[in-house]
């Protein structure tokens, strides 16, 4: 257990929008919020999955829909407990705390701020290791965890409580009340006990995000050296440095989709990086060939400040610096790349691990 | 209380579908469906208002969506218990009885097949007294009955709650998961007790369906004399005598919208009559002026039968006989021309009773 502040919240904040890999929601406002949390209720106690009990039940709690919305449209703050406290009561389970259900910039600290209110311990952990678009893309879903019974919630006050046959039906019918809902809403879904978050979550991931986070916001001081550390932290790789030329993005069933193109400086001068998104950055393709393929993360970096930066606020004329990351374990398995591999994004391309494509461009 | 046996619901079925006033679904699958059940588990206990516990709570089952779609979409059977159970069980209230949200084709006989399975007493009263495209239209929700905790279910099985602040975000809501799942929907909503539904509903609507309909059976042997029969129990007019010459109808969001066009013959020759739809016949405008207007019904029948005709079937080349009827009294009120006048459908009339435009038309 250790105490999560002020501090350790902004590191967070901003690792979170790493790992996000473009997606997750913008970590400021929701930063801001984690913040106010904490300085009214005090640090969030973070726990271990060896530390946590096997046998009680975790309920997570997100924002969903289009980033793009919620720079916007924000939540108004009791939304968090409102979804919740529907799925315990609905399900008639105590959750002992909670957990994010991805690590993305919004996305890691709507658990944090309803930790802090409510005076639960948060467990690091979460069902990704990175962001995805859609309810279904769990690595709990891959283990049996079922989506479903969940809630949604928006800011007028209006709750459902959702129960589907498959993870890909509560998506449907969400993601329908989430787009007349304005685009965005509160939801709570995939509550499960301790023994399946530690044994099917992505555990360490918060921790993951305040290390990185914490170095990316010393970064100032040496980026080269910050930069290879986080390499080093997440086993990553540089894949590009360039200027954003080109960003075509809409905003389309509730998703934030497009293409964002790169023209390479320094070492990549001539070379061209072509980033296809819908929420999250799916697919990189250098010179008309994928360098990284979903579920492999993409980050796409201020070149100067190292801060990560998400589709719904990349803009045209922007340095950046491009990584990619490999996916934790869970996704490398036909069943995960059956649910976010490039096929399942219409994409044509098999899934190559990251580390096989860096090799082939060589 | 009454016993509706077979030759009962057919009579219903024919008469709901007059009050349907062109909506609330075909009556044909329904009647079959509740043809069966009663077949299968006995005749329905039919109560009046005044035979119910005015403590007990009571609740109905309606289906939801484009009447177009649910001629090839049928419900499976089961869904009708799982959304009334689901609510049961979410607000913890025994259900002593059910009724119909709407008088509708498809939509009177959907609580009937419920009440057979489960054995339960149907109560003859409903929330409309006619059919209405949208789930905040209700007689009890003017009286302020909530029309939320409601269920909706599909034919894959699954199954929301919808808590929501408004009647109106309930449609809202609702109409989404519809469209998403595939465009018709089973609900259960307007939970309310015997004493609210006696004093708020529309009462002794399931036996004038009956009566409507035991004499359209019976128009073969001498439609004129039928004719004068119904207009005589629904206080009704004759409008309109002619052949339909074009049918503009289209499914948007989850509603068959559209205009039937009528040309006249015998006493309306050179004349002609326009009925606007939304699910429903909301506006008859004869010659140009309107003859009736939401919330009197208007009904379309064929001039041979006097079968009604719903919106999702009506075809071009087709002889008919329209006729309308006043609204409830609970409709004409300031508060029910706001919730279903012309101006809700974005008509540009105020509302005028049926028998004062039946005046100024002579």
């Amino acid at each position: 257990m250790r105490l999560i502040d002020e501090s350790a919240i902004k590191n967070i904040a901003i690792g979170a929008s790493f790992f996000g890999a473009g997606g997750g929601g913008n970590p400021y406002y929701g930063m801001l919020q984690a913040v106010a949390a904490v300085r009214q209720y005090g640090p969030v106690k973070l726990l271990d999955v060896s530390e946590i009990d096997p046998a009680a039940w975790y309920s997570p709690v997100a924002g969903m829909g289009a980033p793009a919305v919620g720079l916007e449209k924000f939540a108004r703050g009791d939304e968090y407990q409102r979804v919740f406290d529907a799925v315990a009561q609905y399900t008639g389970h105590h959750f002992a705390g909670t957990f994010p259900i991805e690590a993305g910039g919004g996305n890691s600290l709507v658990p944090l701020t309803l930790a802090a209110t409510m005076n639960l311990p948060l467990v690091d952990a979460d069902s990704m290791g990175r962001a995805f678009p859609e309810l279904q893309m769990s690595t709990l879903a891959l283990a049996g965890v079922t989506t479903t019974p969940m809630a949604i919630t928006d800011v007028q006050g209006n709750t459902s409580i959702i129960n589907t046959v498959t993870g890909k039906w509560a998506e449907r019918l969400a993601r329908a009340e989430t787009v007349e809902m304005g685009g965005t809403a509160t939801v709570s879904l995939y509550a499960c006990t301790g023994a399946q978050l530690r044994d099917h979550g992505v555990t360490g991931i918060v921790t993951a995000c305040e290390l990185v986070g914490s170095r990316i916001r010393d970064a100032h001081r040496d980026p080269e050296a910050a930069l290879t550390e986080i390499l080093d932290i997440t086993h990553g790789y540089e894949l590009f440095t360039g200027k954003i030329i080109d960003v075509e993005r809409r905003t389309e069933k509730g998703f934030n989709v497009g293409e964002i193109k790169i023209d390479g400086y320094d070492d990549y001068e001539g070379h061209k990086l072509s980033v296809m998104i819908q929420n999250e950055n799916l697919i990189a393709i250098r010179d008309g060939q994928p360098i990284t393929m979903t579920p492999d993360l993409i980050e796409i970096l201020d070149a100067e400040t190292l801060e990560p930066v998400t589709t719904e606020v990349i803009k045209y004329g922007k340095r950046v610096r491009v990584l990619g990351t490999p996916a934790d374990a869970k996704w490398r398995t036909p069943a995960g790349i059956a649910c976010v591999g490039p096929r399942y994004f219409h994409f044509d391309y098999d899934y190559v691990p990251l580390e096989q494509l860096i090799k082939e461009a060589k």
